[in-house]
């Protein structure tokens, strides 16, 4: 049964026949999809017959598909240059053209979509902090896209609008706000979970802004590490504050920000004249993993009246775990929080929520009362419209997935998750720390799941520390990433970061990654980088 | 046949098993969920076998569900007050809790969770913009789910960020700039598009407000009609421009734009010192279904410097149609276009692009050189990532449904649908113009698939003109919506509109949409209206 495919198995349990021999041949005249096209699906008069075998042949694929990301012995990707894909693979057509395809073609279509891409889900793939493939959030997925509604209205959309508030509450419980009091929303990613935060925080502070624009506030500045999110950045230039208003902390070895230094900042900003407003502390660097002290810099912000925003779009899972909780101690007293399920708790892509401890910001930053949307006539409660608390009109549904994979596993299901995954990050951090060839880029035992290191391939471990020495060096790991990818092995991620010179970054989020995952990927490394 | 499950097809067609009778209790003696869990999923050891029959069971709900929505003798909802779902219907419960629950109620939830939705591919669902269920688009839904990757890097998305770019240049070409060139981006929804239209221009006339935030530049004035949609509005308050300093502009009776009012409002914003910058013209207002003469306001723009957006959130579709793509006439002469596949075009949610003339703008605006993400030393040419051009990092794919419904449909089937759907609210206005009891809220035949009135109920019709007529009548929508929605048979949308009463406007979007679902409509709002 194990190599059986979807529709042997749909078969075998239903009916219990033995006859799968022979189906390869049978179904292939039996479901002609050659002169069958998009016309001939439902609506269709007599489409529903032409849809489900359609439908149950996509989905053929696509667990196919699931089981092979699975499976260690299928590569992570097959690689492609762009011209390559352009010019088109052996009846892979990317370009559009005016006559409908036949279904066969679409069908082929997917599963070619599918080869030439790259499973995330793999056990080998380490590239992103979103890696890995929850069979419950890919049905919360799959049902999602029926549904197909949109988060405006209770009116079209009523069990998920509830879903989302009590979820919302229920990550405002594990924040640390009283009875999950405040508010906030889903949006579509941490980037734009953080841009709210500016924006609310702009709004308590200022709300005149709103109507009368940036010239009715003074100058205005806000702080962030400078290990932190460019997403902090990004929404400086696009609310209108302006980068340079942006200014960069320093941080210690590990890559937190320094308290002092935050307070020296801000007592230098206001001498000039200028308002501090907001500060952000990152739960979780994209690069180090590092935790910023969050009470120290909560006393900071008390002390100078500044919003506090915590983004923990990598690091808010660990408040699933007793274990790790503690490295976000403090986040109680952030005025806003970023927290992105679809990062280090495996929810499907996407799946991000800005939490906001008082209530009524994001109505009255965000609200413009359409008329068109949001009668106040309607039959039901129209507080549980959450539309106008949004910079979007329409919005993707995004919390099924993670409310169904939440009822599924449990907290106790996440917590288990996130401590593995701590666990394998500590598993590679004393697996390389003195091995031959490997250099830490920060001091200590990991703090997230991120471990950054060099590897020194033997033909650079006898050069001395120097110019030649580190430009070779910086070489090594876009070498090794291009072969890996190459040959489809694993993947995994690097940069520079300030005078460092290219590091590898690996990061585990993957609920499939085992302490085998990590020796092969070592290995890997070594086997590529053996000659550079 | 026609009545038969997915599995039963599944396995008919697979084996030519007629054993089907009595496979109700085999299914769930089989197939016992009860005592499973997430845990034994994938990648669970052994997981292989539990996880094809949790999603060939899922599988199986979502078929039931797609089956039951093209089918006129289900409702289209079953409504219930949010207390109601709250405090819990048989066996759904939306609380979350510490345990895992087991894949039966797993099961049970998913079910719940469409029962106690809303149908929005019903072919009598007229609600919103977005309605109807693609099949091929649904498919391509799947498929993103499974491929769970992110729009950022080519590096993890090779296949999807060329078909965006492909299909980007598509859409360019439509509206008609010379070979497709320009830049453009798919993002979470039309106010999304709006908001960068208004971002890329402020940097194309003011790029040191990146730097230096609003205080760079002068006062900047932004125009759109008082009838368009409330984000360009949103993204004034968002991006610091202040809500004062959008000028709404006057329309005529059918709501479009009349460009001497523009003018005259310019020539006043220079005269007081501010600096007109950015002009938004509508195809397809939002309740009318207006199209602003682009031709006319483009002149006025070059004139005095203006950048030209054409919000086609809702229009944009009629692009794709030989018959109606006139009343975008002057489309090719604007800076920048939203339009939303999701919207006309029946792309499941969420697809919207925002289109813009000048490339490099978008890059400019945006990028921050994250040094994670998009390493200059890759392999590949990284001109294809395209993550710095976003105002987010992580972006959902959402240009897979799109490129799959297009190859499936051709550029002539979008014209059919299109065509056919604005033919069907010829068919609306032709009915009621003259008929007993209605009255048009717009002059003449409709510019779009909208069409807004008054149903007036036989106890009104005598009333003379007056205050009691207006207040009665502006209750008459509310009241018969809320018994549609609490019957379940329909829903259509109402509204006021500056000194107008509630009205309903429909819209068709929906392909599964007939002239009989229009018969019923009328005949459901007389009815439920009969008393009032």
């Amino acid at each position: 049964m194990m190599g059986s495919s979807f529709k042997e198995r749909a078969s075998k349990n239903l009916l219990s026949c033995d006859n799968t021999g022979g189906d390869a041949h049978f179904r292939r005249t039996e479901n002609d999809f050659s002169n069958m096209y998009a016309r001939d699906l439902l609506p269709a008069k007599n489409g529903e017959e032409p849809t489900m075998q359609f439908l149950l042949e996509v989905v053929e694929i696509l667990t196919t598909y699931v089981r092979k990301t699975f499976d260690r012995s299928t590569k992570v990707l097959d690689f492609h240059h762009p011209h390559q894909l352009l010019e088109g693979m052996e009846g892979f057509n990317l370009e559009l053209s005016d006559q409908p395809e036949s279904l066969e073609q679409i069908l082929v279509d997917c599963r070619d979509t599918l080869k030439y891409g790259v499973r995330t889900g793999h056990p080998r793939f380490f590239n992103q902090l979103s890696t890995g493939l929850d069979i419950v959030g890919l049905a919360g997925e799959w049902l999602t896209s029926t549904a197909n509604t949109n988060m405006f209205t209770y009116e079209i959309a009523p069990v998920f609008v509830l879903m989302e508030q009590l979820t919302l509450k229920k990550m405002r419980e594990m924040v640390g706000w009283p009875n999950g009091e405040g508010d906030g929303i889903f949006s579509p990613g941490g980037a734009i979970s953080n841009m709210y935060s500016v924006m609310i925080a702009r709004y308590k502070y200022f709300p005149e802004v709103k109507t009368k624009g940036m010239s009715a506030a003074p100058r205005l500045v806000l702080f962030t590490s400078e290990h932190s999110h460019y997403s902090i950045k990004k929404a400086c230039a696009a609310l209108g504050f302006g980068t340079e208003n942006l200014i960069l902390l320093s941080t210690d070895k590990r890559g937190r920000v320094i308290p002092a230094d935050l307070e020296a900042k801000v007592i230098e900003a206001k001498q000039k004249g200028y308002v501090p407003m907001f500060v952000n502390a990152t739960a979780g660097t994209t690069v180090y993993g590092a935790f910023d002290p969050i009470n120290e810099i909560a006393d900071i912000c008390e002390k100078y009246n500044m919003w506090l925003h915590v983004d923990g779009a990598w690091g808010g899972g660990l408040l699933m775990s007793r274990k790790h909780r503690h490295k976000l101690n403090g986040v109680e007293r952030a005025n806003s929080v970023t927290w992105n399920p679809h990062k280090m708790m495996g929810v499907p892509l996407q799946c991000s929520a800005v939490l906001v401890r008082e209530r009524g910001l994001l109505q009255g930053c965000n609200s413009m009362c359409a008329g068109y949307l949001f009668q106040p006539d309607k039959q039901y409660d129209t507080s549980y419209d959450t539309g106008d608390k949004a910079i979007q009109c329409g919005r993707h549904v995004d919390i099924f997935k993670f409310w169904l994979m939440w009822k599924a596993k449990g907290t106790v299901g996440f917590e288990h998750h996130i401590d593995k995954c701590l666990d394998l990050s500590g598993y590679l951090y004393d697996k390389i720390k003195n091995r031959e060839g490997y250099e830490l880029v920060s001091e200590g035992e990991p703090q997230h799941t991120n471990v950054c290191f060099w590897y020194i391939p033997p033909g650079l471990r006898g050069l001395p520390d120097g110019q030649e020495r580190q430009e070779r060096l910086h070489k090594v790991a876009p070498k090794i990433k291009a072969m890996m990818m190459e040959s489809g092995t694993t993947m995994v991620g690097y940069q520079p970061q300030g005078d460092k010179v290219n590091f590898f970054r690996m990061v585990i989020s993957n609920h499939a990654a085992t302490r085998s995952d990590i020796d092969f990927l070592i290995e890997e490394i070594e086997r590529l980088g053996l000659d550079l």
